[in-house]
């Protein structure tokens, strides 16, 4: 009987143990909720939307005198909601038509095949609906792999196999069959409606905003990413806003939103697409002129990442800081006026309007990368310490060893970060061109 | 009544051009189709696979004999096949728990909630319910935008509020809802289960096969565009297995694979921590350690792209060829020892064992990057044309126009093509240490 005795304390101390670490964790996950909460106010208004749609959905189902009109499938109009309200406008509005198309026309393909079926008698029945099955879920299925149907109707693909199976297999004389999929439909109609209205009148938030938003903001990050890297480059933190040394080395790895939010831009686009005239946006925007901008942002964006990783490299593959200050001047200047140019582009697409001044700053811009190229010119020369004078005659002598004091390889870290601003300066162009 | 026979053949004409235009793309379309269906054979299979599934449920719902113990909640079940069969095991398997484990959850927290809403009375019933409905659709919605969740268990999430709203809204007694909610979750438990046996029976798709398939070709994508670009830029196809040179174009383009493909690893990662233990793979084999390579590869990538860009930038940026043949040994030399030693950790990890000669290849690679280092550092050298005899004294004079002759940015193409192709050997190392 000591066991237990001694165990209890031992026992109650894990036990305690175990529910702090409990606790801990649980701690943790809400405080990052909370930070999500905190940092994109609407994706919490996008979950109070969705309970309102919902719980006015189900008490709709819920009150019986009002519901008598739609019948039990009024399930159909729940789950609808459900499944239909997704965080942006035009992803509601492309999921409810693919919705409503799909049950619309594997309803009546159903109702077709179920009389052919009929009519061929008790013995063929199950074969006809059984090979109907088959072969329209193996070829629908097959259609989501093709890349145009996957991005615009991969929800419509599914729901009309599911459509199509249920009616077909049902087993209803096809009178009942019409019945229940007006029923149905009706269902699914109310529903998408009420989507619709919620994600459209309260607070929405428009996929086409979203794009917008989300460009302006990438550009933003490429600007500060590039300022950030050259300033860390040429240890001169004055020219940049960043608080400490990790902040700005934070601000310099900015590049990687860009690299990363490929797929995020294509489905926005995609949805935008969908949208009714709003704000600014008007029913046709060219959607897809945005992703061409944000293409040529990654083509950017891989350069700058070069750039970074020549910048981060270790020590003894930079150039000596006597060099460096050679070509500071220049390679800021290039980067600063390359990422005004960014910041610019990212007010002209903020106000979709092109400012007047941005083709001044691209000639400003190509005058930068010429004298980044005539001081790579001249570089031996200005490399000659200046306590030598240069004159030509009694200096021979002493020529081999300067040019040996300034090998290539010292020079050459340097010269890449050069060449790699010039080709940035290069890939900025086709960005004001678009 | 003239001008309906002369519309006549006008319509005709026209009825023609539009019908054939519709043919054309409708012929495309299949031809797409089919191009998909040739390049990738288990694609078709996967689409038969789920005609099996969907047809043998649908029979089994419409034999009525068959299904008297299900009832006809039987719906579920096909609905559970449609939705649930994913391309690969790990997927379907993902799905399936997260379905079924939200429907038991939210189920038992439904008839819970309902029981309270019961005992409350008349008048508070409604109100508890939609409280309830808004409050957990709301924070489930709202979990659904963290990450980790978002990444494992998004499906799960949706299902959730589906069956919680569905069965706390259904205004059933208890007694009744326990009933059904025990028939909804057999029915689902049986479409999940005949959709593992189908997905994991018949020519299974395994998702960590199919990453390794990627990781493993992508590299090799990653070693010929390297090899390709390089023999682009020193003219010298005779290296290089392409037949023309468009082909070799779009092999050196293939470094865009692994820049893209972040989003389908990232999946694959996740699906395959779900799937039993296969083939070569046990059950909790490292996944993440093949996202570290895919990182890595991504790394590498971005500098082949930085290569790339430098590469085909207009001629004026080249460098002259009397230039790039000083360094052409060492560049193709280093380049070439790369992509093998890329190829080599493909097939490591293909066979899934160390190879015994891929650290005598990072050896070899690091004294091809210090010999390319020590012929930039010999450049200048080099570059005095070989008629000039290179005594000291007499050419004192000669000196500065030998070194005009050379001017650093003429140099300064190769030389940054040198830093990029030492920068992708430094970023294939971690490849090796992962």
């Amino acid at each position: 009987t000591l066991a237990p005795e001694s165990a209890g304390p031992l026992g109650k101390a894990w036990v305690c143990v175990v529910l702090s670490g409990l606790m801990w964790k649980v701690r943790r996950f809400l405080e990052k909720a909370w930070g999500i909460g905190i940092d994109e106010p609407r994706k919490v208004i996008h979950c109070l939307k969705v309970g309102i749609a919902l719980t006015t959905v189900s008490l709709f189902y819920y009150m019986r005198p009002l519901y008598q009109g739609v019948g039990g499938n009024a399930m159909w109009a729940v789950m609808t909601v459900v499944v239909l309200f997704e965080y942006t406008v035009g992803a509601t509005l492309s999921k409810s038509f693919n919705r409503t198309t799909a049950t619309f026309l594997a309803g009546s393909l159903g109702v077709g095949v179920n009389w052919v079926a009929t009519q061929s008698g008790q013995k063929f029945q199950p074969v006809i609906l059984g090979a109907s099955v088959f072969l329209l879920a193996s070829a629908t299925t097959f259609s989501r792999f093709i890349p145009t149907i996957k991005a615009r109707f991969d929800y419509g693909a599914l729901i009309f196999i599911l459509t199509f199976s249920l009616v077909s297999v049902s087993g209803y004389r096809v009178e009942k069959l019409l019945d229940m999929a007006n029923q149905r439909l009706s269902t699914i109609v109310i529903g998408a409606s009420m989507c619709l209205i919620i994600s459209m009148l309260i607070c929405p938030i428009w996929a086409g905003e979203e794009l917008q938003l989300l460009v302006t903001r990438n550009m933003e990050k490429l600007a500060n990413s590039l300022d950030a890297c050259m300033a860390e480059y040429f240890n001169d933190c004055g020219n940049f806003a960043g608080d400490n040394d990790k902040d700005s080395h934070k601000v310099a790895l900015g590049y990687r939103c860009v690299l990363n939010s490929k797929a995020t831009e294509d489905s926005l686009a995609n949805f935008a697409r969908w949208e009714p005239a709003h704000g600014n946006f008007s029913f046709r925007h060219p959607w897809k002129q945005y992703l061409k901008v944000t293409a040529s942002m990654r083509n950017c964006a891989y350069c700058i990442e070069a750039l970074s990783g020549r910048i981060n490299a270790e020590t003894d593959q930079q150039a000596p800081d006597y060099i460096k200050k050679h070509l500071s001047n220049e390679c800021l200047a290039l980067s600063s006026i390359s990422s005004s140019i960014l910041r610019e582009l990212a007010i002209n697409i903020k106000s979709m309007r092109t400012s007047s001044t941005i083709h001044s700053s691209v000639e400003e811009l190509n005058r930068a990368v010429e004298d980044i190229q005539s001081a790579l010119k001249s570089l031996p020369n200005r490399l000659i310490p200046p306590h030598l004078p240069i004159t030509k005659a009694p200096e021979t002598e002493h020529r081999p060893s300067i040019t040996s004091s300034i090998p290539l390889i010292e020079v050459l870290p340097l010269a890449t970060v050069a060449s790699l601003l010039i080709e940035i300066a290069a890939r900025i162009q086709p960005l004001v061109n678009v």
